[in-house]
């Protein structure tokens, strides 16, 4: 390479550079502009101790034909600047480093049909254990299915278990979504997720920061999932054992001021446990299903979660004053009419009529002028 | 009965007159005082509506037999003044009331070998759904068993389901358990727990507001959870359908300022969703284990619930450094180690040794000069 690059090609230089979420060379970068530092860096002025050999590997690259041949494979790189930019990842310049990563990307890498910005106006991340349940796919499907159907896009990992589900969720839902991957956007990692990283393609978009070629490590995965929790207004955690990188994601949503929510389960299983210590410290939100997420992503009062009705007791459309005098009546045994009128604090005939009525709708029975509840019914659980 | 009665029976023959949980009964008594009331009433004097027939039924009671009968049951009556009085019961006449129940009882009725007053020093109520599932009853039971292992009371209704799954937790925890009852304490609802009534007396005790022989109706149910969630520091939930009683008693804790705690089950289990929607709302904490319940149940700072740790992992033992390159590994192919030196930022020597104490610890492999991660090891969800 031979003429200086411009933005768009330092950019993408430096990226190769150093490993994705390095937050000194996002800071460098931010103060200096992706040019002066891939200038400084050329001279071998090691400004921060980004690396020791690095004027000799900058003078390697070749960004532009980097860009090529990414294009020729259908993908494309974006940088702040461009209209497709997700204005929401400069969050990163702000918030604390983790893991000791940190930072806004240099760019991002694209595979698909979908445009991220438009995708990431309202979106949802879903993230959560490798080794899932079927309770927890089953639910992660389910969430991503709910959100998606309200066009909320679901942002995950295209890992297997939780994230697969949730890509799933959202393609089945005909919703828009998003992986975010930690590896090179041309590569399938895990393999077996090749076809359905064609489906996220087709309809949404396949996002890295990695260049095309580059191959995953638990280090980029680190990296990968500040970029998950900060394309998203808010992250749902389904299952996460204790030590899952699913709670890394958390902790960037709850560092970016994300909304961090978790879906409880059993407290026996350990896919679980980390997601209760997040709702037990009150890191998370709880949530149980699609519409919980939505109220909680949305502004204040645009969407409320319907509230849970048990289905209508036929007692609900008693009057009150028949309602009185059936919860008057012994729950196990019968009583006179008196006795019932004492209890109630109503007068007796009043009782009477009541309890008439009460027959006739099939609450009460009656025998020897003793008044029991109807045997057929049960007050179940609602004392 | 001719003579007017003292404090203690003027409550005794009030009880009988009203249904328990009757806030104007309960005002009238604090601010004029039981036997004043008692007068009043029994002279026809209405001072609120109490009841239209009361002269005549005060006249027609007995309390100093009631009381003979029942010490000949084994049964106590305690009211306020005397030691065993909980002073916390105190708490009611300041709250709020709830479907029309409110106000500390006019006396308790008590069966049982334990002193109320100091089973309810430190005591927890752990209730729920009489139709539980066998996870809710081994949940509540071990919950129950840890935190009366720990001395702490267990409180709850004797009902089908959690409740009896909590009693015996705390009996097998071999701590102390309260059973308050919607019905006279000499009758066992539900008919089955009689035995269990029998081994609560035995080291517990047995309470309830009314007079021996009252059956349990729907309303003293109500009346009843107000005394179970005031009996106590805090109200674990255990299963809740959206209905359920259990719901009714955490509104009381609440209300009473108590610690409102939800174990979360599967959000596809209908006998939780009253507890996710507790917890959802905020309306509860979420606690998984006895150790949950117990901190948050201690003066702030007493007692801490010890942190969940997944089991320490190999490479938790690792320098700082070889972590760092073990993270630089592709996590599913291979890479030089001028590659990794690359990515870990390290000089490719000092790769190369670390590689080296990485493969004889078997975190790494290597074949034709490129190094990847040890086949039989998987970095299981770290990512």
């Amino acid at each position: 390479m031979t003429r200086p690059p411009g933005d768009r090609a330092a950019r993408v230089a430096l990226g190769r550079l150093g490993e994705p979420g390095d937050p000194r060379l996002a800071a460098l970068v931010r103060e200096l502009g992706a040019e002066a530092v891939f200038a400084y860096l050329r001279e071998e002025r090691d400004l921060a101790g980004v690396a020791t050999d690095v004027a000799a590997r900058l003078r390697g690259l070749d960004p532009e034909r980097d860009l090529q041949r990414a294009a020729g494979l259908g993908i494309r790189f974006i940088c702040p600047g461009d209209a497709e930019w997700p204005v929401r990842l400069s969050d990163l310049d702000h918030a604390e480093t983790l893991n000791r990563r940190g930072g806004a990307p240099l760019g991002l890498w694209l595979r698909g049909v979908g445009r991220l910005d438009e995708l990431c106006e309202r979106s949802v991340s879903v993230v959560g254990s490798r080794s899932a349940t079927t309770y927890g796919t089953s639910v992660a499907g389910q969430v991503a299915a709910d959100v998606a159907a309200a066009g909320v896009t679901v942002v995950s990992g295209a890992a297997f278990g939780i994230d697969q589900a949730a890509h799933r969720g959202a393609l089945a839902g005909r919703g828009p979504t998003v992986a975010v991957l930690a590896c090179g956007v041309d590569r399938a990692y895990p393999f077996a997720h090749r076809d359905l990283l064609t489906y996220i393609a087709d309809t949404g978009v396949v996002v890295g920061e990695l260049a095309p070629g580059c191959a995953p490590t638990r280090l980029r995965f680190l990296a990968r999932n500040r970029m998950i929790a900060a394309l998203s207004l808010g992250t749902v955690v389904v299952e996460a054992a204790v030590r899952s990188g699913a709670l890394n994601t958390a902790n960037w949503a709850s560092l970016l001021n994300r909304t961090v929510m978790g879906v409880p389960g059993p407290v026996t299983s350990a896919p679980s446990a980390g997601v209760h210590e997040l709702l037990r410290t009150k890191a998370a939100s709880l949530v149980t299903r699609g519409s919980d997420v939505l109220e909680l992503v949305s502004p204040p009062g645009r969407y409320l979660s319907p509230p849970l009705r048990a289905a209508e007791e036929q007692r609900d459309r008693l009057s009150e004053h028949d309602q009185r005098v059936l919860d008057a009546v012994p729950v196990a045994s019968a009583a006179s009419a008196a006795s019932l009128a004492r209890t109630a604090g109503i007068g007796e005939r009043a009782v009477v009529e009541a309890l008439q009525r009460l027959r006739s709708g099939g609450f009460v029975e009656t025998s020897a002028d003793l008044w029991r509840l109807d045997s057929r019914r049960h007050a179940e659980d609602q004392q």
